[in-house]
C-alpha cells in the first residue's frame, strides 16, 4: 500500500487538517488510515462508520516496560495519521501485562511507567502535530480485573481449543511445552480487549495478523461484533540487529540529547547501496517521511553542504531508495540527514519534559536507575506489544530457536 | 488404609461422638480423617493444627451440574467423617465452572442447582447422624471473579508452564490439542482456591493426585503455603459400567422412590464370587458399612428369611468380600440389602424434601424437565469434582481415547 498515489492523498490530506479537520473527505481519512499498512481485515467495518458520521474508534495497546524509544515512532506515526483523519484513538496501557513480564516490579513501578507512557506518547504526537482531542489512554488493570471481563474470559477459555490459542499467538508469543500458561491465555485478553475497550478496529504490527484472525473469529462465538484490523509492516531497527543485541543501551531513548543521537545513528549499521532490510530507510520511510508530511513540511532534507552541493530534499521513498542504491545517497550522507530529523522530532519532546517537574519525578519513579538494563532485556522478542523489541517478521516466525532480534530502533 | 485397625478406631470414635464431640482424642480424630482413605499428602500439616487445638478447615469442590445422585454418597461419607472428627469442612459449590460446562446455561440456573446441592448435601449429612454445624457452603462466584483472585491467576499462568498445567490436569481433565483451553486454566483455579478458603488441606479423589502435587508445588511460588492433601481411592460405579453409559435414567437419584431404588439394584451388574471391580461390594464398603458406623448401628444386615436363615450383620468389609468370593453371600442375597440399606440411608432426605416446599420450588427450578437428561450426559469422564461421573482410576487415565466411563451409582 505504500504507493505514491496514497502518499499523495496524505499530501492532500494534510493540506486539509492544516485548514479544518472536519473538512476531510472520506477518501482523504481512508488514504491516511491506509497509508504504508501491511494489510488491513474487513475495511468495510471502518468505512460503514465513517459514512453513519461516527469516529471510528481504534485501539493500540503497549505493554507499558521499558522506556519509550525511537522504536515507539513506527507505531505512533500511525497512530498520529488515524488521529489526523479524524479517528479516536485508545492507546492500552497494559500494565497487568508489564506486571506479569516481570513478577518482580511491584504494582506501583508500573504505574509510574503508564503515566511516563502517557506522556511521552502525547509529547510524541503533539510534536508531529495532530490534534490529540481525540487521544484517550486506558489501564489495562481499570477493567481486566471485572468480574463481567473476567467471566468472559473463562468463558471464551472455554470455547477456544488450545491449539487455536497456541495458533493465534505463534508470531507474538513465545511458544513451547515449558512457555508459561500465560502465553496461550494473552490472546484471549487481547480479542476481549476490543469488546470491552468499544472499538471498530485494532491496529497493531503484522506480527499479530493470526491473533487478529482469531478475533474475528472469537469474539461472534460469545455474541459480540467482529473488528477490523490494521497492520502496519514489521519494520527493521534503526540501528540494525548487532548493536542492539550486544548493547541495549544503543537504542535511542526519547529522552537523549543531540550529540548522543548523532552518536548512535552513526554506529548504525548501514551497507551502502542495499535498501532491504535497511533500518535507516525503513526508518525515513515509515517515520520521518510520514511525519515532515503530518507537519506540512518540504520533505526529507539531506544537506550536502560539505561537498559544496545543493541539499537533497525528498517527499519519496522510491526516489530516496533509488537514489541510495545507486550511491547518490550514501550512508555518509543519510546518517547526519537521520540525526538532524530525529533530533528535529525530539526537540519539543524534550522541552516539554525540561518544563515539567512532574514528568520528571514520574520518569525517576518509574525507570530508577539500577534496574533499567535488566527490564530493557527482557522485553525481547515479544511482537508488536513491546515495540522496544519488535522484530522483523522472519525472525519473530523462528521463536522455539531465539535468535538476536533486529530492534526499531 | 481400609485396615481393620482403622476400621476399628472409627467404631471407637464413633462412641466418643455418640457422647461428647470435643472429647475425640487427637487419634480418634485423625483415624477418622484417614480411614478408606487411598492416600495422604503431608499429613503433618493436619495434625499440627489439631496439635494447636484448632479445627482443621479441609475443602472439597463440587461442580454444581447434574443431580445429585448415590454417586455423590461416597465423598460425603468421606466428609461426614470429617466432619465427625472436628473438621471445619467447606464444600466448594462451583458454579463458574458448572456455567461453563455448559455455557447454554444460565447463571439463574447454575444459581438454583447450587441451592439444589447445598440442601441436598446438608441433608445426607444429616442423615448419617454427623453435627453440621462445622458445614459450610461457598459459591466459586463468590471470590473466583474477584480482582485478587483474578490478578493470582494472571500471575500463576505466569509462574506455571503450559507442560505443568497440562501434567496438573492429566487425570481430570480431558486432554487433546482441540480440548477447550479452560482445562489447563482449571488447574490454576483448584490450587488457588486452597489459598482464597484458607484451607488446610483439600480433599478429593485419587484422581486428583497430580493436581494436588501440583498445588504443593506452585502454592509456595505465590509466597503461599502448601497444603495437606487427602484423597479417596477412586470407586467403581454401583451399577456397573455398561448400564449406565447407555442408560443415564439408571443412576440413583436421592429422591427416588423405595421400589425404584430396589428396580435400579436388581438390574445392577455383579458377577458372582468376583469382588475386584464389582460396584455393588465398593458400594457397601465406601458407603453403607461406614454409614451404619456413623450412625452407630449393628452393621451391614443381610435378611436371609426367604430361605429360613438368619440374618448375616456385617462389621468388617473383610468378612464381606470373603463371604461373597465363597458365595455364602450371593448377588441375590446382596442387591435386596443394599436397596434396603440405601432406602433407609434416603428416607429421611425425602421426608426433608417432602416437607419442604421452598426446597421442592428449587428442584424444580434448578431440573427443569426438558434439559435434565442432556445435563446428565455432558458431565461425564471428569474426575471426581464431578462425582456423577467419576470413572475408575484406569479409565480415566486413558483419557485421549474416550470409553464409556464406569459410574459412582
Amino acid at each position: 500500500m505504500t504507493t505514491d498515489s496514497t502518499l499523495a492523498a496524505t499530501a492532500d490530506a494534510k493540506l486539509a487538517i492544516s485548514g479544518d479537520n472536519t473538512k476531510l473527505t472520506k477518501e482523504q481519512q481512508l488514504a491516511l488510515i491506509n497509508v504504508n499498512l501491511a494489510e488491513i481485515l474487513n475495511p468495510e467495518i471502518i468505512e460503514k462508520v465513517i459514512d453513519e458520521g461516527r469516529a471510528p474508534r481504534i485501539y493500540w495497546g503497549t505493554a507499558t516496560t521499558g522506556r519509550p524509544h525511537c522504536g515507539y515512532l513506527v507505531p505512533a506515526i500511525k497512530i498520529a495519521q488515524l488521529l489526523a483523519a479524524g479517528c479516536h484513538v485508545i492507546v492500552l496501557l497494559a500494565d497487568i501485562h508489564a506486571v506479569l513480564d516481570n513478577l518482580k516490579s511491584t504494582v506501583e513501578l508500573v504505574g509510574y511507567r503508564a503515566k511516563y507512557y502517557e506522556r511521552t506518547i502525547t509529547a510524541l504526537l503533539k510534536a508531529v502535530g495532530v490534534p490529540t482531542d481525540k487521544l484517550e489512554f486506558v489501564l489495562g488493570s481499570s477493567y481486566q480485573k471485572s468480574p463481567d471481563y473476567i467471566m468472559d474470559v473463562y468463558k471464551l477459555a472455554t470455547l477456544v481449543s488450545e491449539h487455536d490459542a497456541k495458533k493465534a499467538g505463534a508470531e507474538v508469543v513465545k511458544q513451547s511445552d515449558n512457555a508459561p500458561l500465560s502465553g496461550l491465555l494473552y490472546p484471549i485478553l487481547q480479542v476481549l480487549d476490543e469488546e470491552y475497550l468499544k472499538v471498530d478496529a485494532q491496529f497493531g504490527g503484522v506480527d499479530q495478523r493470526k491473533l487478529f484472525a482469531a478475533a474475528k473469529d472469537w469474539l461472534p462465538r460469545l455474541g459480540y461484533k467482529e473488528r477490523a484490523h490494521i497492520m502496519n509492516p514489521m519494520v527493521p531497527g534503526l540501528q540494525g540487529s548487532k548493536m542492539s543485541s550486544s548493547d541495549p543501551d544503543s537504542k535511542i531513548d526519547l529522552l537523549d540529547a543531540p550529540d548522543v543521537v548523532t552518536k548512535k545513528i552513526r554506529k548504525a549499521e548501514a551497507a551502502p547501496k542495499v535498501t532491504e532490510g535497511n533500518g535507516l530507510i525503513s526508518f525515513i520511510e515509515y517515520v520521518l517521511l510520514p511525519a515532515a508530511q503530518l507537519l506540512g513540511k518540504e520533505g526529507f532534507r539531506v544537506d550536502r553542504s560539505r561537498d559544496n552541493l545543493e541539499p537533497l530534499v525528498y517527499t519519496d521513498i522510491a526516489k530516496i531508495k533509488a537514489d541510495y542504491e545507486s550511491d547518490v545517497l550514501t550512508p555518509q550522507l543519510v546518517k547526519p540527514a537521520i540525526s538532524a530529523a530525529i533530533n528535529e522530532l525530539l526537540a519539543p519532546i524534550q522541552a516539554g519534559f525540561q518544563a515539567s517537574p512532574e514528568w520528571q519525578e514520574i520518569a525517576t519513579k518509574a525507570y530508577p536507575p539500577e534496574i533499567k538494563v535488566k527490564k530493557e532485556k527482557k522485553v525481547k522478542n515479544k511482537g508488536t506489544r513491546y515495540p522496544g523489541a519488535a522484530a522483523k517478521l522472519e525472525d519473530a516466525k523462528d521463536e522455539a530457536t531465539p535468535e538476536p532480534a533486529t530492534e526499531n530502533a
